[in-house]
Formats: C-alpha cells, structure tokens, sequence
C-alpha cells in the first residue's frame, strides 16, 4: 500500500514558527478532517475533458476530438512538452462516455475497444511514461449520465479494475441514483478505492447531487472525498462562471471552512482558451479560481490554444496562490459599486486579494485597494505585487495610502500583499487573520 | 445647398442589367421613400464613443479618456493613420455630455468650455482636415439622457448651430420626452437639419422609444432619418449582443422592409475591441452587424486595441457584404438544434450567409449549408467563399452538394454565394430572391 498518511495538521505545522505553533493548531485546522490519503494536499491540476469534447464518440467522422486513447495520449504530448507539466498541471483525465455499453464476463468496466484499442492500462502507462498521471470517470449509480454502465452494485471491482490499470484519479458522477443513497454510494466507493492500496485521488460531486433537497454534511463529505463538485458545470461563457462564482459566494459560509489540504471545494474546470471567455473573463476565472482553492483542471485543446491563453494558464504567480501550502479556501469579503472584492489567506501570513468588476460597460475603472477589509494587514506595513492583469510590483504601503487598481469590465486585477512588521504585532495578526473571516461577513 | 438629390430606385438600377429592369424596380424597392437628403446610401461607418467612454467627464484625475476635443483629435488620428479610413470609417461621433449645461446667451448649445476649449467648430475642422467627418448628439425632449440641455423648442436653433459648426452628422436621443411627440420632435428635427441646407447625416432613436406603448410606424421614420435605434443600448457582453440580434430576428417581418439606401435599421454599436466579448463572439457580431445591414459604428479605444480585433473590424471581405449596394438588410431564415442560419441578398445576384453557433459547451459543430434556404442559388451551380473565421475559397458547388462549414461556440461562419447559371435562369432566380422572404419566414 503506497498510501502515504499524513495528517493535514501536520503539513501546516511544518510552515509555521515555532512561536505561532498553537495559534495555528488551534486557528487554522479545517473544520473537520480531510480524507486520509496523503492526496490532493493542494488542489488538483491537470487537464479533464468534458468540456471541451463532452460524448464526441465519432471517430469515423472526427478522429481528431473523439474520446479515444488518441486524445489523452495526444494531450499527454502536449503537457509534457509545452510547459504545462512544469507549471504543474500532472493528471490527464477522461470523463464520460469512456466505456464500452456492457461489462466484460466478470463484471468488469471495459473501455470502448475500438476507441481504446490497447486499453487504459497501456494508456495509464503512455501518461506515466510522460510523468503524468492518468484520471478516469465512473457513476455512483445505475449509469453515468451519459448512459454507460454505473458503479452501483460494483464499487469494489471498479475500484480495483482502476488501481489493476494503475489509474490515479477517479471523478466518480451522480447521475441515476436515488438521493437519499448518495452518502452511502459515495463513502463506500471511497472505502472501495482505499482497500485497493493504490493512491487514487477521489474527485466527487455528492453535495451537487444533494442540494437540491437538503444541506449536505461537508464533515462527511471531506472525510471521503479529496474534492466535491457543488454546483452546476461549467460552460464555455461569461455568465456560467459569473453564476459559479456567486453561487460559491453565497454559500461561503457553509462550503468555505471545509476546504483544506486534502479536500477541496470544486467549482468545476477551467474553461480558458476555448471560445466563449474574452480575455478579461479568462483572467477573472484563473483568478478567482486560485482565490477559491479551486482543482485546476482544464477542458480545451491544449493541441490549439492561443499563446495569451496558455500564458495565463501558466502563469506563476497566479499557480503559486492557487498552490499555496497554507490551503485555505478564499471568501468574497465586499460587493459594492459593481466591485467585488475576494481575499485569500496565504502562508508566511500573505494574503491575496482578488478584485472583479462586473460592469460590463465603458472602459477600466479605479478601485481603492485599502476598501478590502484585508488591506489592514499593512499596518504598519506591507509590500503589495500585482499579478493581474500585468504583473507590477506596486512597493511598500501602509493602511492609509490611496493604491488604486484599474480593473476592466468583467476582468480581475489579482494581487498579493505581504505584511511587513515587527515580532511583537505578529500573533496579533495570525489570530486576526483567521478572526477577521466573521468580521469581513458583516460588511457584504 | 449641398445635398446630393437622389432617388433610392435609382442607385439600384444602375447596378442592374438591362434584363431584370422592371423586375427590379417592382421588387426590390423598399416599402418606404428613405430620407431624400442623399445621405447614407450605404449604412454609415464610423466611430462612437458612448459604449466605451460613456460620460466620462472627469478630465483632471483621467484626461485620456474624459469627453473633451482631445479624445475625438486623437481619434481622428489614428482613424486617418492606421487604416481606419481606408477600410471606410469615416464618421468621428460625439454622444452625450459633450455641451455645457446651460445654453448661450443667444439660446444656442454651446461646448464645455473646460473639455473643449477650441469649440466644436475648430473640432471639426480639424476632423476634416483629416478627410473624416465630425457627428454630434443632442435629445429630441428636454433634457439629454444624461440630463444636458435637450433640445424641446430649438430644434432649428440647434440643427443651425450644428451646420455653422460644419457638423456632418446627428445622434438625436429620445430621453425625457413625452412620447406621444416623439414622432413630431424627429420630423421637426428632420426638416430643421434640411433647412439648414448642410448635409447632416440624421441618426434617430424614434422607435427604441416608441415601441413601450405602441408599434412604430416605419414608412414615417424612413422617411425622416437616415437610421434608427430600435432596442436597447448594446453593452460590452456578449449576453447584450445576443439580446439585440435575437430581437431583430423577432421584428424582422417589421423592420427589414423599412431597410434600404437612405435608411436602416440601428443595432446599436459594434463592441469589438474592447473587454467582453471572446474573438468568436467579436466575429459573430461582425458578421451579424454585415448581414443586417446595420451601420458599423465601433465603440472602443482605437489608440488601444489587440491586432486581432483591429483586422476583423478592417476585414474588407465583411465590410463588403455591409456596403453592398444593393442595400437590403438579410433575415435570420433557420433557426436548428442551436444553431441560426441568417441571409443577405447582395448585388449581382449573390448571397451572403452567417451561420451562428449558440451553443455555449463543446468544440467546433459542423452545419451543412445546403440546409440554409438561399442555397437554392446554387441550382445549377454556384461560387462559394468563406470568410469567417477564415478566410478561403470553397469552389463551386450545386444544391446538393455536401459543404459543412465548422462553426465555434458562440462564434459564426459568414460566407457569399455567387451563382453560376445560364441567362435563361436569370430572372427566375431574381425574382425568387425576393419571394423567397415570404418562404424563408415558413420555415421558422
């Protein structure tokens, strides 16, 4: 078993001074404990196809964008060879529409064979032969939605027909089961997975499936899974990410504090360097999925992306937010004037701070970055990096300096600010960091 | 007394063989007589600053893009220098918040002497001394929508003060007037601009204002202006662009018809170039805006734009099919598993066709273009060239030819179709260019 157990507690002690040490345990632990599979420590990132090639099963037609081992295997090629593996996109991931229409005689998943020839196995080799790992799609119920054979009544040979093929990633849907199951179906596929011994990273969509009739129990929810979908997919528009991004505003208070190392919130895939965002929505959707902890993984044709899109994709700056160890998940802390502003804890007592603006007429406009309820981390002082959209370092500041940012109709400008300080003020900080969560609510 | 007297029927029949005469002339004249000052004979061209600059009156904290004779100068002189004008944007627009707030002495609207301190006059001449010309705005009612002197009991004072400043165009706004004069205000406004003996383009917004309490009435607003706003005000989404073109298609039993040499139909302005829309959906509004026969009034900082944005509003295949002589605005004539066919009768005989992809997930959908209506001319044969979103030649092809152009999210395909026929055919195939608006409404 290569599991590797770590508790998340641990990882975050590791980065903190010994000064702060109980500040921090008691402070910064997620609310309840995440899955215990040493995976998914920062949110996941890679590349997933539904988005972009959905059920595109035409390979007489369209060889080139069908769901065939030709396009995981292609994208595989591009990841390792474009940058995209060292700016840390690591899974190739297939969704629906994979599998043959039966079983094979043991009641085993079988990929389509004329679309995957040599099979996931060999695929699950190509990818790691690129350093890369391999994701898969199955269904908690009776079939996908797409209508393939589901998982119900077979988590525990899927989960080891995965681990048998060396698979490192499951995104396991909640199509055609009875809601009232889904708890039951997703935690048992999770133990499923676990009894293999492989490391599979456990991708669900329980709390989506369960909104629509009760709250779901994120304690539970983080305990088995390593990210949870809650929301509707993605499209490739505007106004899709604009309604993910204040659906996860409006329900911060209850999915917020269960994001950490290990398990996550996920708003769904980044759609950057398709056809519906222009570049501005790209840079507020990079930027405020960084900010919401959010798996990056991207659905395009990373084959034919423009070279905007892919900069953005790999830029950095905006990577080492998303990525930041600390692992807490970002709020939305002000909406005023069609501005909205988001911050993010971040180790070494940073935070980043995310400022949309959502009128979607005229040209760029002003916003006083000392209106963000985190800009009093810059008392007395703060160094302050703008990221989005141009990286400029906007130097030393304190609580009363008038820094404007210009923001353009439905972009983001993405920034970090570091506190600059003495010893004394610094576990009066910490402890407003975390403090400052309930204060920032009462100004939306 | 400048104007260019010119009969509508007559521009036409120039452009017709000898063959189709009578044909024509019973055919293809528009519903109404267009506006008889020789102007816009083709839908205007030209640059607006509403949508991107707004009111904008702060020239202290942002003189760059503040509303003062500065903005329209610099303008000018990219126009004139980086192709602007030789791709046929010709008009520098002026909207709102250009005026002080009170009238002269003599009753006369009058610059801000703050923003423009040369006045408008010298704007002009300047305008022109770049070989462009100069547009203004002012409001049929009492006040501007911005709440600047509207023009309610001056018409002939405001329509003298334009022509002595050598204005060459008129935005006319319908706020804050009692609607059941609108009709008197724009005929009076009309008659006041001839009067003045200079020929000023006469840009209305009559029926946006009307249509709240009752249809307009085409035959009289064709009669009184060169083009005419009909629904709301176009913003930098991609949401607001769909909006317009789904409501034209809506009223086009009611609006084409009004549409020829003389007079057309406003969408308001092309957003390209700025913040909100992808290139898809800049492409399909370019399309769009050339097959409806709309004037290309761009909104967007020509000093500052992307060089993709720039060619496609320089295309001079797209600016073509805008300015066919012809002068007949196309039809949306099918509307099929999310996609929407729509139809330019051009000169010669030819089509222009636009396929728009709504679908908003996936990749790029293939359509066959011999389920568009038009593509009837190809019977026998035809000459078939693609423009968007590339540029190539398809060759000749016959009504039963499998052609499927690929067509992205959200973006759109324009091509033209030449037909290729013996004489014989001719003059079927004219007249069933035009009846085939009564067919194509059948299949929708």
């Amino acid at each position: 078993m290569s599991i590797v157990v770590r508790k998340v507690s641990g990882l975050k002690v590791k980065m903190c001074r010994v000064a702060c040490l109980l500040a921090l345990v008691v402070l910064v632990s997620p609310a309840a404990d995440a899955l215990d599979n040493g995976l998914a420590l920062k949110p996941t990132m890679g590349w997933l196809h539904w988005e972009r090639f959905m059920c595109n099963i035409d390979c007489e037609r369209d060889p080139n964008n069908c769901i065939s081992e030709r396009l995981y295997m292609q994208m595989a090629d591009v990841m390792a060879k474009e940058g995209w593996k060292e700016a840390g996109y690591e899974y190739v991931c297939i969704d629906d529409c994979w599998p043959s229409r039966q079983r094979d005689a043991q009641g085993r998943l079988q990929a389509d064979p004329k679309r995957f020839p040599a099979g996931i196995k060999k695929l699950a080799d190509y990818v790691h032969s690129k350093g890369l790992k391999l994701g898969i799609y199955a269904d908690v119920g009776k079939k996908t939605c797409a209508g393939y054979p589901g998982s119900l009544g077979y988590y525990e040979t899927d989960a080891q027909t995965f681990a048998d093929w060396d698979v490192d990633l499951l995104k396991f849907d909640g199509c055609n089961m009875d809601w009232t199951l889904l708890g039951e179906g997703y935690v048992n596929m999770s133990k499923a997975l676990n009894k293999t011994g492989r490391s599979i990273l456990y991708s669900c969509e329980w709390p989506l499936y369960e909104w629509p009739f009760q709250k779901p129990n994120y304690t539970a929810i983080r305990e088995a899974c390593n990210h949870w979908r809650n929301y509707a997919d993605v499209y490739d528009s505007w106004s899709s990410v604009k309604s993910i991004v204040e659906w996860t505003a409006s329900h911060q208070d209850v999915i917020v504090p269960s994001a950490g190392p290990g398990g996550w919130n996920d708003p769904d895939m980044l759609v950057i360097g398709n056809f519906g965002l222009s570049h501005a929505q790209q840079e507020s959707q990079m930027a405020l999925w960084a900010i919401m902890a959010a798996p990056l993984l991207v659905s395009n044709d990373l084959r034919d992306i423009c070279p905007r899109s892919k900069e953005l994709l790999q830029n950095r700056h905006i990577i080492a937010i998303s990525q930041d160890p600390l692992g807490k998940q970002g709020y939305r802390t002000a909406k005023v004037d069609n501005f909205e502003a988001w911050e993010r804890p971040l180790s070494q007592k940073r935070l980043a701070i995310a400022v949309l603006n959502l009128m979607e007429i005229g040209g760029p406009r002003g916003f006083f970055l000392r209106a963000v309820p985190g800009w009093k981390i810059c008392d007395p002082q703060c160094n302050v990096t703008q990221i989005l959209p141009q990286y400029q370092e906007l130097g030393v500041q304190t609580p009363h300096t008038r820094v404007v940012v210009s923001v353009n109709p439905s972009g983001t400008a993405l920034l970090t600010v570091t506190p600059i300080s003495g010893d004394a003020t610094e576990l009066n900080k910490l402890s407003w960091e975390d403090a400052s969560v309930k204060r920032r609510r009462i100004i939306l």
